[in-house]
């Protein structure tokens, strides 16, 4: 019976006869007459030692040349180790060789590469340690969000990608069109947009909100996963042109209850991925982040801290360190702020909230005192800020005046406005990056290299 | 303490003082002084009934007037109902309305509206019963699809959007660019799309097979579920420009393993349907697709059929039928086609499978006749194709021999023929398209209507 090879790992297996079927890792041949395989099917981290003897009768013909990278179906049955560092192994009757990966040609040979040679291999490089305990920690990640909000009583939503608004200028927007670049349709001189494919200028969407409050206030809680653009020129470690994002939004949840649900999130997945990534979450401790793993347990263990943006400015001002940026209330908080507050600080997450309005979107909720607004950012050691989010303005004439202040047009916002027209109700929501959240829990340096396949600017490789 | 209407229309909540939040749906008041106000917040698709006295403070003021559309947090106690049709109702001991929606403006008034008007206000239908309902189910689908692979070992991968290949035109595609239309830079008279964002032509994926195959031959068995796009002019009810598909992809997987999947994967989305949303499929069984739960069950009951196209010929010269596109072996299966045989001749699901090669994909397994690829479809009835995949060509030589015949150059899929020539291994996958699965499981006849912001030729709304 085929079984994975996280399965074929656990004591449980032993005495079983069983079948993996997955990718050799390392071959070394024991004078003793037999060879041990390392195989690897993506299942777990750990490889499964495999003992093939030279009685087999492909030994000769193809077990004792086996290459790295070669795939491989092999039958046998599963005993308890001698050997260090593992609990099982298994004894094959048989070792099926289903290709080969030449050993002079295939990229990925025993030496280690550098992430940036393995970026140019990403058909491969999931093939890898680092990539294969990447992609389990996304994998989980992403899972956990489904299962909080589930759990939680919260309608998974699917807001639209391309869209013909804006959510006031967020970012750059990829045009999408159909339009033949090489013979545009023109009518008075300009570029006849009406000829294009949805009548109008299309872009890709940079995030959901604006539609997620949509749902909001018919469904109760719901939250959006998916894909997000920006077309900055941003060559970061910290920036993708298309990443993932999640964003919950709650009707009748007021600031408050926004900061604790963003808590219990960002807990029970770290939570989850230790828990279920264990063997992963220990190789980033030791070769990617030493100490990540601790971090992550206070990270569980304390409630997060709250601090306002005017207290926030207090620390800063206090603090003796000299920054870049000049610090003042006011002023946007920088990179370097926001890690001084989470990394020397507070030593661990902190949200800041109630924001200077003139700094933040029309949309948030405009506090009494007239110039603040209920944002919210928390902050992490090493990433920054990986959420952000705010109570919505919900009541018609203030949004209405805010609009005005911010130069947007009421007309393009006809729905939205809708929202504050008929029932309106006091709601609130965020936005976590998924890749931020991924680089955090794994220590990874490089934004592309927890995504699949990384959109930038030059690279659509893939 | 706050509670879901969904948890309050539960017989253990009776004697529990709470709160509910929602919206108005309707109100009618009694000669005996007092009101009955029908609440709904998303959670489910029944409303609570509330029973609001004339004693309260802002009876006459606010109360005795509430419009449909209004949003209100109500706090009391829950008791059993003596009317028919619920277990539970809630006797106000405050009403407190945070929203009004105006009765006199407000589009959804009690009367019915037709589907195409309500397209029209695609942000407000979530708060009808049909809409609402279909958020639910999308939503369980969902979900189901995430727990479904998840419990089988399978890792979710999120392949690229915004793409440089072009997946074998499996259909038109959108480009995505930065480029200022009204001002093209050129270079030899043409345009120069190395300055465009990813410094060449880039668009929106088709379908995330070619990068779901690469991560199968490093984790074994992954699946995809992301948004997909056609640039295509079709203005049918099957058809949108940006749909969300779910793609799984199994390495050491073959055809029959493949059509197992498939089945297990439909009954588990149905299964969990039918269990979890039973009054929202009550209502479609009632109010959209007469028949549709006794459908489904027989779906549940049955093993799936399985034809080979072959087999499939066969019965259509067979049936008598007149098709207005004639039927012989060779040719593309149409619509008409596909519907006989999944309502006529089986009265069910089919299976079709090995296909003429030159109707299918160049990447589809080539059978040992040379002239069927190991190629399936599933058909429901009402719909026709619900899912399509194949068992791959791992074949290095096979593969580039198809390719060639294709049309296609080596060097536009030098990494995907990679995957065949380190370590190859028999591999297969499907796709099914979410929106048609929720249009089966429904009964819904428009596409348009079970996503919630539909984009299709010309319209990009919200």
């Amino acid at each position: 019976m085929w079984i994975s090879i996280k399965k074929a790992k656990q004591t449980e297996s032993i005495g079983h006869q069983a079948q993996v079927r997955g990718w050799v890792r390392t071959r070394r041949d024991s004078k003793g007459g037999f060879s041990f395989i390392e195989v690897n099917d993506g299942s777990c981290f750990g490889n499964l030692q495999i003992i093939a003897d030279a009685s087999l009768s492909n030994y000769e013909s193809e077990i004792s040349t086996l290459s790295v990278g070669s795939s491989v179906v092999i039958t046998g049955e599963i005993k308890a180790s001698q050997g260090q560092g593992q609990t099982t192994e298994m004894v094959a009757s048989e070792v099926r060789v289903t290709g080969i990966a030449s050993a002079t040609d295939y990229p990925l040979q025993k030496k280690q590469h550098s992430f940036e040679k393995l970026r140019e291999w990403a058909h491969l490089r999931p093939r890898t340690n680092s990539f294969g305990a990447v992609t389990r920690v996304r994998n989980r990640l992403s899972y956990s969000t489904h299962q909080f909000f589930q759990e939680e009583g919260f309608v998974y939503i699917h807001t639209p990608i391309i869209t013909a608004s804006d959510c006031e200028g967020a970012g750059q927007m990829f045009r999408v069109t159909t339009l033949p670049l090489d013979k545009l349709p023109m009518r008075d001189g300009k570029v006849d947009m009406q000829q294009d494919f949805f009548g109008k200028s299309a872009y890709l969407t940079v995030s959901g909100q604006l539609e997620g409050e949509v749902y909001a206030t018919a469904m109760g809680k719901i939250y959006t996963f998916g894909p997000t653009f920006r077309a900055e020129n941003s060559n970061t470690t910290r920036h993708l042109s298309e990443f993932w994002m999640i964003e919950p939004e709650m009707a009748f949840f007021e600031l408050a209850d926004n900061m604790n649900l963003a808590e219990r999130y960002l807990k029970r997945m770290i939570g989850d991925c230790l828990r279920d990534c264990a063997e992963d979450m220990a190789f980033f401790d030791k070769m990617i982040q030493p100490g990540v793993l601790a971090a992550l347990q206070v990270v569980l263990d304390k409630p997060f801290a709250h601090l306002s943006y005017t207290e926030a400015v207090e620390v800063l001002l206090k603090s003796g360190q000299k920054f870049e940026y000049p610090v003042h209330w006011g002023a946007d908080l920088q990179a370097e702020h926001e890690r001084y507050l989470t990394e020397q600080h507070v030593q661990g997450p902190v949200i800041l909230y109630d924001y200077p309005a003139a700094i933040k979107s029309f949309y948030m909720r405009i506090n009494d005192d007239q110039r603040t607004v209920r944002a919210m950012d928390v902050l992490v050691p090493g990433i920054g800020e990986i959420i952000g989010g705010s109570q919505r303005e919900e009541r018609l004439d203030v949004l209405i005046e805010r609009m005005k202040a911010a130069g947007l047009k009421e007309e393009d916002y006809w729905w939205y406005l809708d929202l504050r027209r008929y029932g309106t109700v006091p709601h609130a929501g965020f936005g976590l990056g998924l890749e931020r959240m991924i680089q955090y829990v794994t220590g990874m340096a490089n934004i592309r290299d927890v995504i699949p396949f990384p959109r930038t600017p030059g690279s659509a490789e893939f």
